[in-house]
């Protein structure tokens, strides 16, 4: 039963959230450490509050360098997987996720960018916003954000 | 927590019978089919999940040439008619909206979107977030994106 | 019981959307009146519906100018100061955000811009996007916008 208590304990939040003025507290995916000694990042990769769990925007980091990968269709699968391993630890998949927001530094990557995306879902689709934005951190084309909420079984 | 966790999950279970018919999962509001035989796009205008209605980042498109009004007013008018259209078919309204974010490619037309914006609430006003982006799709000034919970009756 | 563990959490979760009609409303935490005879901003500060705090985007400026301040570091105090007395408006803590985002104009302010930000929280920390956009209102460098759900007393 207490390998379970993560899950019971989602169910408290999703209660307690709409209902109840109590709440039996947030959960959170810690981001990786980073390597060497520097401080770990003042974020967490998802917290579950209320019913929801906000996914933070997620880049799609070569494992290698750390830093955007060379080939944007490349970057495409490693920050979608980024996001799918989020959900994952948190008991959700892409098909969870209700809103996703995706920053993109080149507008003229759309195409590509949905061509990739749509290998990571099953329709109906999330809401989604693709903003094109001035620049990303660690030279990142794209950032995706989102919000989930778990889906009924059989779906 | 775990000490509590039997009673949590009883609560959910106990739940189960008084709520569970009100809540079959997700409900999505489509996008609309393109023209000819692109395929849809891999997004949905809104999501309901958790009790809150997840709006798309919407554009204000001329409805003959498919791409952005030539007008900005107009455009910030069509904008916007695209959100209600969306928060209708959900059965909600621009008053239910509790977050809004609009990105716009021209913090030059500020004043001027916020007339035409005005125009669609009663205040209180939702939340806004109001940021100057680099591009947008279709050659879009506006995107507009939102989270809307409804309102009690009577409001 | 654990076999159906996604059945139940969806059962939890379908409260929130039960109990919405027993909602008193929303609740706003509207934006100072601005100098002069000048109309309210067609904004809330922040909007709770739904078991969620809706964070608007918020800017740190210098109470002289009502610009954004001079040094950046002010600036950020400044926006997170902003973000904080809104939270509290509503009875909440920046450790009950459990989203943020953070658009900012120039992404070589990360670093310092985040220095400034450990000091606001307690780990674990939100889930995060950081964007860097094109333009902000009033010559700001930093917008920040979140979503909090209160958390459990004694954290």
């Amino acid at each position: 039963m207490f390998r379970n208590a993560l899950f019971i304990s989602l169910v408290g939040l999703s209660i307690s959230a709409s209902c109840l003025a109590t709440d039996a507290g947030h959960q959170y995916v810690p981001a990786p450490a980073p390597p060497g000694n520097a401080p770990a990042p003042p974020f967490s990769e998802g917290v579950t509050a209320g019913g929801a769990f906000y996914v933070a925007g997620h880049i799609g980091l070569d494992p290698a360098t750390q830093k955007a990968a060379a080939n944007v269709d490349t970057e495409a699968h490693l920050v979608l997987d980024a996001v799918k391993h989020t959900l994952s630890d948190a008991g959700l998949t892409m098909d969870d996720l209700v809103s996703v927001t995706v920053y993109c530094t080149d507008l003229g990557l759309y195409d590509s960018f949905n061509a990739v995306y749509r290998t990571y879902f099953h329709a109906p689709y999330p809401a989604r916003a693709f903003i094109g934005v001035n620049q990303l951190v660690r030279g990142a084309h794209f950032e995706v954000a989102g919000v989930a909420v778990k889906r009924a079984a059989g779906r």
